[in-house]
């Protein structure tokens, strides 16, 4: 079963709007045994759209669309899938009752004719109803290859995916169950941990795919298999798997399950064991706050957070004594202890993390290299810090941080 | 002239990977006259690449490929393009001296002979130098068109596309310039802004293309046009400008240039004003913070932040009084200003943005709504808020949150 996704806008192909969308369709499809064959970002141009229709119909039996279902003149994905299609534009009075309610419920300004105009769609398709907003998705049908118009909204597209089109496409289709599964590994270089591992990869049956992705100071290991007996693909995989571990026992930190970003690894673990975490961030610059509290139910393990990212806000908000940043630098083990060790108290915590350092491109308060960076962990009756060299890149630097400091915390809980 | 980007990599086709590599290189291309026509992700295999080559061979004049570059197996882009081009690999002795260089630097694992391979390169191919990693670019012609092969890694592709391929483009190719500018409109919805400027729109000359850009409780309208002649291409579009403003005027904001995101237009307001900016955030949770200080020279207007995620922290860190959230809710517009008030004096800055707010799923502390924000500005002397609603998406509530917190201290700032 293989799908292709087509975004459509060009803010794309401009880089004005990064494409999200294709990788959260990606995700779900292959969930629920989809390949994706292809992924096709194109503008808005009526000539090329049908093109990539054509293309898409014949190498694969699902395409998904998203973009340009806006009520405004540059939007022409609907008039343009009705004329692949051969068909015309109806209109829709269930659509039309969603558009009405939304504007009444939500929206202060006048209610329009190019508004009520998108409840027009294709004659033959089938409506998938957007409740969270005006463009409805649509399904069609054709020599048995489905093709599905999403709005380009994430939110919309991403509610519309999950209760309209999985359940149809598992509806109409025998899908085979697709089984990816990540090993999180700190510590070994994506050569090394490749040359430890050759004589395992050079005997994995040809139906086990293994890739490496390497990110910021760690590597994932892929192994992905496919077939139609969930059981039998498991146990296949989990064999590999178990063959695999003890050469790499002391780097392996895990599995990177469905989302399980680092930060939600040490989430499932604070909340087990009852415990929190703050944190006092300078270079890091609120990032590590950020990715604890994007996750729903973070405020039963995460207390807060100082960003103290004025050298005078150290000494002010965290109390960090002004003696120790001149006699050790801003940017040092000391300042780092000491600012992890104050917002630990300052918050009430189990645990805290705190970084200082020189996220570049110019120096700070400090004579530190670019890209230098202090890392402490505080508990109740202990601090400790590590320092990284994470290269001249500001980004990189910034999130390799955050990384770096999710690994010392939790290297830190698993020790409980 | 046209470009078609090639995305390499199964990780980016299962959604375990977002393409952001695509984004950067389109808008590199844009900027420098060169039109994207397709971007194409597609998995690691042979024959599929094969076939997005010739495809785009078809079609443009320049082929931009990223992934694929890696030392280990599941790499296998260079020898699928050394295949394409009927070429084999050859040693580069600079590459390899760079590999040995980097490997001296910054790695303290062993150098293996698959990092030494990397080395290889087509021998038709010119090799764009990667001075951040071990896989070289690489740069081949064919009848006239241009491909490009560049390693995944974003800021590798980053660096190599600034100092290398860019400039390369530019001295083969007699482009042309290409003019996209934005306006920021706030407060208008599509279909409102639509109608206002429907006249003016229906008479824009067919030469200059219009987008409207929807994203989160603001408007992006944009104008694009290309030409040889730069200052032509500017006078005409700037025309248009001029007559589209004064139906707009009260809801337009500026101009969205390279990369002014609102946090940049503020960044450059304070910093040509000399002021300063504290955070006090509570359900977004650091996003203000990291969205000021990703950016290089945040240190010169950005003091800190608290974020008192918990509400015990906000009467112990930023000092509000227990009676002031027992006589309100926590989520509510007294506290939201004290948390403003206090982080101001904390930091001792000009300005000072608090939130407080349910971003869901499920109520917190207080009894609001999910989706229900508060957002307090405070100067060193008067202090306001705003109540806003944002819908029951956690992610969406804390983005637009943040742009909405953006938007009240922009106006601010702007008034003096």
């Amino acid at each position: 079963m293989l799908a292709e996704i087509i975004t459509i806008g060009d803010e794309l192909l401009i880089g004005q709007v990064l494409d999200t969308n294709s990788g959260f369709i990606a995700k779900a499809l292959t969930k629920i045994g989809v390949s994706v064959y292809q992924i096709t970002s194109v503008q808005d141009d009526k000539t090329h759209i049908l093109k990539a229709f054509k293309d898409a119909e014949n190498h694969v039996d699902i395409v998904i669309i998203t973009g340009g279902l806006g009520p405004t003149k540059d939007d022409i994905t609907k008039k343009t899938i009705a004329e692949y299609f051969n068909d015309t534009l109806v209109l829709d009075e269930s659509v039309l009752k969603n558009i009405k309610e939304l504007w009444k419920k939500y929206v202060r300004q006048t209610l329009l004719q190019v508004n009520l105009d998108q409840a027009y769609v294709p004659s033959k398709s089938k409506v998938l109803m957007n409740t969270l907003g005006t463009a409805p998705g649509m399904w069609m049908e054709k020599n048995n290859k489905v093709f599905v118009s999403l709005p380009g909204v994430p939110y919309e597209m991403e509610a519309l995916m999950e209760n309209e089109v999985i359940p149809k496409i598992k509806e109409k289709f025998h899908c085979p169950f697709i089984l990816h599964r990540t090993l999180l590994i700190y510590g070994l270089g994506e050569s090394t941990l490749a040359a430890r591992i050759e004589a395992w990869e050079d005997n994995l049956p040809k139906h086990i795919k293994l890739a490496y992705l390497p990110d910021l100071g760690r590597m994932r290991l892929r192994l992905s298999s496919v077939g139609f007996d969930e059981t039998l693909v498991r146990l296949d995989v989990q064999q590999q798997i178990d063959a695999v571990l003890p050469l790499i026992q002391e780097a392996f930190f895990g599995f990177e399950d469905e989302d399980d970003s680092i930060e939600n690894i040490i989430a499932k673990q604070l909340t087990k064991l009852g415990k929190t975490v703050a944190t006092a961030e300078s270079c890091t610059g609120g990032k590590i706050a950020e990715r604890f509290t994007k996750n729903a139910g973070a405020s039963s393990y995460f207390k807060g957070s100082v960003i103290s990212y004025a050298t005078q806000s150290k000494i002010d908000v965290l109390g960090v004594s002004k003696d120790a940043i001149d006699a050790n630098s801003v940017v040092s083990a000391q300042v780092a202890e000491a600012m992890a060790t104050h917002v630990q108290e300052l918050f009430k915590t189990d645990y805290a993390i705190a970084t200082t350092g020189n996220a570049g491109p110019t120096k700070g308060d400090s004579n530190e290299e670019v890209g230098t960076i202090y890392i402490a962990i505080a508990t109740k009756n202990k601090v400790f810090s590590e320092k990284f060299m994470l290269g001249n890149h500001r980004v990189k630097v910034i999130n390799k941080g955050a990384n770096k400091a999710f690994e010392m915390l939790l290297k830190e809980i698993l020790k409980n």
